[in-house]
């Protein structure tokens, strides 16, 4: 097997039970450090060994540890206990009691708060609409458990709310409208709502009828010359301009897992739409984020080679490279094609070189082009209990899954 | 002398004829390549050789380098000459029609686009309230060259919104009131106010009665416990949390310098003010910003040391080693010891070594811990005809006084 570049099965026993010592230490970590016993919900600013070094609570943390932990409960045998169902339930309670923005009318009473003090009074709020993205995943996951129709109904709303604002009209988020600001195509947009199709809604929905298509085609027109553009004009033409040459790897291996879910369960029979999501979103992003000196995935790129404007252009983040081996696994799942599987090896050799802290759990998640640790936080606005956690857990069961065939 | 520490008359003027040399390289780059002969303005995204990568029009840097020039049209031969103010008048006319939200009412009027389009379309918004300070800069700088009075005028109704926005309110400035946020003393509204008052206002005017002392104790209260905080609480305490910890080592030193011009202007019988502007404010941060590992001055620190959130922390920018080197330059020509020539020499140093650009003129900004140039542009949305500028200019002048003692 070696030969043909496939991995043999003890290689994939390895990896499998890597990744599952991750999950396992990373989510003792989690469940140690993270319970705020005292208010509900999660401290999120931890450091290395799980101090806690501020209580702010930032809303996408919140709602996706909740979602993780049921993720886990349903998908885990180890993780089906009373302790990570109650730690669940108790920060949906506080993000249900804390998150969303009563005072406002109408849909915009769907918005969330970005960021809550320790006792849940609002701190922060982002003009754009994630919070309430990961809040609906948080209601759906524990209604998969509870089959509580009140958290399918609330979820429901929230998806409804933000299908609305990513598609027609997002002035209800309260961002100006400039006339020199020309209306654009985010791919995180559509991005965002198949991660929640694909979660949440069934094929033969009325949901899934008006808004699933328009997903996929709108993801798809972002793939251009070899690129996977972050920013388009609503003419689906790159822009002018820094914005107009942005790219951002990571994000794009990460919706080609996305696209790999959609064509696995809605639309097998259609294989140009895998082999797109493989080479455009997959393969090319990896070619070209890859850092040939160093190693790993860079975060941010200017597609003509211009300075990327961003100052941490060439720092190395943990989730490209979670999202990265997702990708790469299902591809290899799907396909069997051996190259898919060096891929993933590229990218799990770089990250199990980097990003493991066998002493306290849970992965670093900040390290510079060099490659060395440059911000020791396991936990912050922007790095919580969930993509680690989910690339354990969904890389352990792609490997299961191959293991099997 | 040399057995002193202090240095010698040859050092003293090769260090002015380097300053000199860059000044000059320097401004050949933003004459060459920033003025838009089309549209008026700035072009403020350049690459390493003054290539055009981005047309939009950050307002920070359209403003200060219309004040640069008429700041260096009245204090260098060599630039007073019809090109420079040609530029400057051009400049000022963009910004003058493009930047102010003329459709606002009120004080509200005052507020200044943070970015417009190349032709000038509004582009962006910021909830500072610093394109408006920098605005005033501007209109004063053409004012002291044309004595036109309408540019008195609106510099100073600029200034006064300002003073109003840094102590009374901002509301006008739309950022969102949440009851999570305490209200704080951040340490940029009385340095920038400081900032204007040494530029346009008369120590016998009613403005100076009612904001220059207020700026100077509000700027005093931020030195605590051997550090400068960013961020107070209104009671005068750090607040908890990263916020509170949170420490600028070349913000500080640029209020360093601020504070001993206000000294040696306004209030030269006190020593102790000159005293507490290089200890507290230049000396200490100057060691606790200082990388012993790699050389020069950390980007943001957390005081207690806890991981800081900032991706770009230990970063080496161009403008605080610009900053500490005035200040130094000013604490030795104010005391004679000859630690802050030593100080200054550890900064000058590293600047020469890290971000002159031979080929091209003007500095790169943006290097990493280690010392290699991690973003090569000249010019962005934070790095425009300023820091730089106005360090090599101010240094220039501050030696030549040294030499002349």
């Amino acid at each position: 097997m070696a030969d043909s570049g496939n991995p043999s099965n003890e290689e994939l026993k390895s990896v499998r039970d890597a990744f599952l010592k991750e999950l396992d230490s990373g989510m003792k970590f989690w469940t140690k450090h993270s319970h705020d016993e005292q208010y509900g919900g999660f401290l999120m600013c931890l450091a290395e060994d799980g101090e806690v070094y501020d209580t702010h609570k930032y809303g996408w943390m919140q709602c996706r540890q909740v979602w993780m932990y049921t993720y886990l409960y349903q998908h885990f045998e180890k993780f089906r206990t009373p302790e990570i169902l109650d730690a669940a339930k108790k920060g949906l309670q506080f993000i249900r009691e804390h998150l969303p923005m009563r005072h406002l009318e109408g849909r915009a009473q769907k918005r969330c708060y970005f960021a809550v003090t320790r006792e849940g009074k609002p701190y922060r709020v982002q003009r754009k609409p994630f919070t309430e993205c990961f809040f609906a995943m948080a209601l759906w996951g524990m209604y998969e458990i509870t089959d509580e129709e009140a958290l399918k109904d609330q979820a429901m709303a929230e998806l409804e709310a933000y299908a609305y604002w990513a598609r027609e009209d997002a002035s209800d988020l309260g961002a100006p409208v400039l006339e020199g600001q020309p209306s654009v195509s985010m791919l995180n947009r559509p991005m965002m709502l198949l991660n929640l199709i694909l979660l949440m809604v069934k094929p033969d929905s009325e949901f899934f009828a008006r808004h699933a298509t328009w997903c996929i085609e709108r993801i798809l027109k972002h793939s251009q010359g070899g690129y996977i553009l972050e920013i388009l004009g609503l003419d689906d033409k790159p822009l002018e301009g820094s914005e107009g040459r942005h790219l951002n790897p990571g994000h794009a291996m990460e919706a080609s897992w996305f696209l790999m879910e959609y064509w696995r369960k809605f639309d097998s029979g259609n294989s140009k739409l895998l082999q797109t999501a493989i080479d455009e979103f997959l393969t090319r992003p990896l070619e070209y984020g890859w850092d040939e000196k160093f190693g790993g995935v860079f975060m941010f790129l200017d597609r003509d080679g211009y300075p990327p404007v961003h100052l941490e252009w060439d720092m190395k983040l943990w989730w490209p490279h979670c999202e990265g081996m997702i990708a790469c696994l299902m591809a290899y799942q799907h396909t069997g094609d051996a190259k898919h599987w060096k891929a993933f090896r590229q990218l799990y050799d770089y990250s199990f070189k980097h990003y493991p802290d066998a002493k306290h759990g849970e992965w670093f998640g900040y390290v510079n082009r060099q490659g060395e640790i440059s911000q020791t936080l396991k936990a912050g606005p922007y790095k919580g209990c969930f993509h680690t956690v989910r690339c354990w857990a969904l890389c352990s069961e792609l490997v299961d899954s191959i293991l099997k065939k």
